[in-house]
């Protein structure tokens, strides 16, 4: 039904990124739309290989996002963006009514495709928002137009993360010690990353830093993909496993958490990678400041408190098989949640593009809310 | 150099053992000796493929705990015992200077095979006590003595083991949702279990229990070992990964904490699998009991703090690699402690086969030593 292609990419079609200035690395793109087609790298091989998935229908799109292979929250907004893109241009034929019902039910689709994170839902609204706006116009500037807002909310991920980088980077001192969770670099957004944007450029602005680095279990996304990002920009980093950061904080070896974020609700509750509400509580133990790194589009003003966030249980194969490796018994039961949620009494400071939230973080969101209305009236 | 040799012994050489009265279930011996061949359950294989490795010289023992075809503290004493008789056995026609020379010399290397688990110097200590307390004595009757002292150790362990079940037992309540860490089953011991064993002991003795396991990453222990016992015995269980302990604590999911050890110091810091520091903190924030379950022999009276216990340092790629398979980028730093320090504060008890000690566990481990000594005198 869904046609997948898999194609190896691997410099062409300029997805690379130089790092730095006239330095002599590169990155990887995790995102580029080229020619009606998106090139996802496909992070389930990495980092072993590198390998970039092709999206041509929205199909493909729904497929790489309940897949993962494309994950992180701003990554995961701007591949939905496109996927709307995508579904547009299937149905550019058929009659008005048709277009707009089919568009529709694609977005549902799409939205549809992982529970937790609010940017999907937030980037298919924009889309949305395009299309109704333009309902009047002919069908090629409709589709120009949604292409033009999905390159839109991909090129502004970029600046933000840029944006957040440099407002987290005024708390990392010199000889600093930092532990992050999960992946929240280039690959979790279109470019640079979030807590791992802030670990970035805290590095390019001359930094002494050292990284610790959960692997990240069940999908090891710290193994995999945030030391693949390290090694490949240089920065000095430790693998861990999860349960060894506890023992690190008591030694007095971080400094500083950084973390992305999934969804934040109005109080500050923050869901994120399974693993995060932990750090958070040995973080309050051992009085080491705990950041959330988070573009604005991941607060989720609507609701109140982290109780109401749905979130998403996943196969138990993720837990039983590594690489098609069975390494629990038939049978055994498992739970197997890919988020958890830490309460804003953990969390010291939200970084976002707009600035640092401090708490009270339900005040901070509130006057930020605030402002982003003022700013859309 | 080292000869070793891998058979499939699956339902030969009776390694199985009936499990409960009339229940047609059985459970595989971890440790055989038979006919002078050590035969351990390969658990470097489990759950996937039930293969008995064989020992025939104090070699091929320096390698099966080296590479942890056996592990567990209990376990590892009984065959490093058996190890010594094969030593014995190997150099039993050189002249009495030599024989004890390269006995001693090959319990140097026996001893030197894991740094942490106290119980491997333990079990060779009595076993050197037999062979210095036999030197008048004939050849033969020295090495029938070392292995009437190797199967005694063995003996001893499971009968150890079923006390400290039942004292463990009480303070197990029915309809009780029990965390372990690790493998603290019959595969770590000779037969029956540490902690496992407590929680076999309340499940045969008719008690509603569901115990969560942690994986334990990075050997995998939890999800590789215990919950293969937990099925072989079918005792409700739920496989997790480590990090999702928190969430499950913050629910309420969780009213008791079970996990072994390596070693106990006289304060009662306690060296086990790393991770098990970290429950330890997150009990004390949720007020959930946490128990050690260990034998008199895992107590280590001679120094005073967890400080002084040296943690054995693995290798990177047990992080790195999953059964063959590369889940990090090369030249990843690893920092990768078997083992980590529970303080003696965050102990709600020491569960032995000489009752329950609780805190101030110094005064209760104080006074264990003294009887012990007196028993000794």
């Amino acid at each position: 039904m869904v046609a997948i292609s898999f194609y190896l990419y691997y410099n062409i079609y300029n997805l690379e990124i130089e790092i730095g200035k006239g330095e002599n690395k590169i990155r990887h793109k995790s995102i580029k739309f080229d020619d009606s087609t998106l090139y996802l790298l496909d992070q389930r091989k990495l980092p072993g290989e590198i390998e970039y998935f092709k999206a041509s229908t929205f199909r493909d799109v729904e497929y790489a996002i309940i897949e993962m292979v494309v994950r992180g929250a701003p990554a995961i907004g701007a591949t939905a963006a496109y996927g709307v893109y995508l579904a547009a241009l299937e149905y550019k034929d058929l009659p008005d009514h048709d277009f707009y019902k089919q568009v529709l039910k694609s977005d549902k689709i799409l939205a549809d495709t992982r529970p937790t994170a609010v940017n999907l839902v937030w980037a298919i609204n924009r889309m949305e928002w395009v299309l109704e706006n333009n309902i009047e116009i002919g069908r090629e500037t409709i589709l120009s137009s949604l292409l033009e807002e999905a390159n839109n909310i991909a090129d502004e991920d970029i600046e933000i993360n840029r944006q957040m980088a440099k407002n987290g980077n005024e708390i990392v001192n010199n000889n600093t010690k930092i532990l992050t969770h999960c992946n929240t670099g280039s690959l979790a957004t279109v470019d640079y990353g979030t807590a791992l944007g802030v670990i970035r450029m805290a590095h390019q602005s001359g930094k002494n830093i050292r990284v610790y680095v959960d692997e990240t279990r069940p999908r090891l996304q710290g193994a995999r993909l945030t030391a693949f990002e390290l090694v490949e920009e240089g920065i000095p980093a430790v693998l861990i496993v999860d349960s060894a950061a506890a023992t690190l904080m008591r030694k007095k070896e971080i400094d500083l958490v950084l973390v992305g974020a999934d969804r934040i609700t109005a109080n500050g509750d923050t869901a994120n990678k399974i693993g995060t509400y932990m750090l958070s509580e040995l973080a309050v133990r051992f009085n080491i400041p705990f950041y959330i790194v988070a573009p604005v589009s991941t607060i989720d003003f609507s609701i109140n408190t982290g109780e109401e966030i749905e979130i998403e249980q996943r196969s138990s194969r993720e837990v039983t098989h590594i690489d098609g490796s069975e390494i629990a018994p038939r049978n055994m039961k498992v739970y197997n949640p890919a988020f958890d949620i830490t309460p804003a009494e953990n969390i010291t400071g939200i970084i976002t593009e707009e600035g640092i939230i401090k708490p009270p973080l339900a005040r901070g969101l509130a006057n930020l809310s605030t402002k982003k209305q003022k700013e859309t009236e």
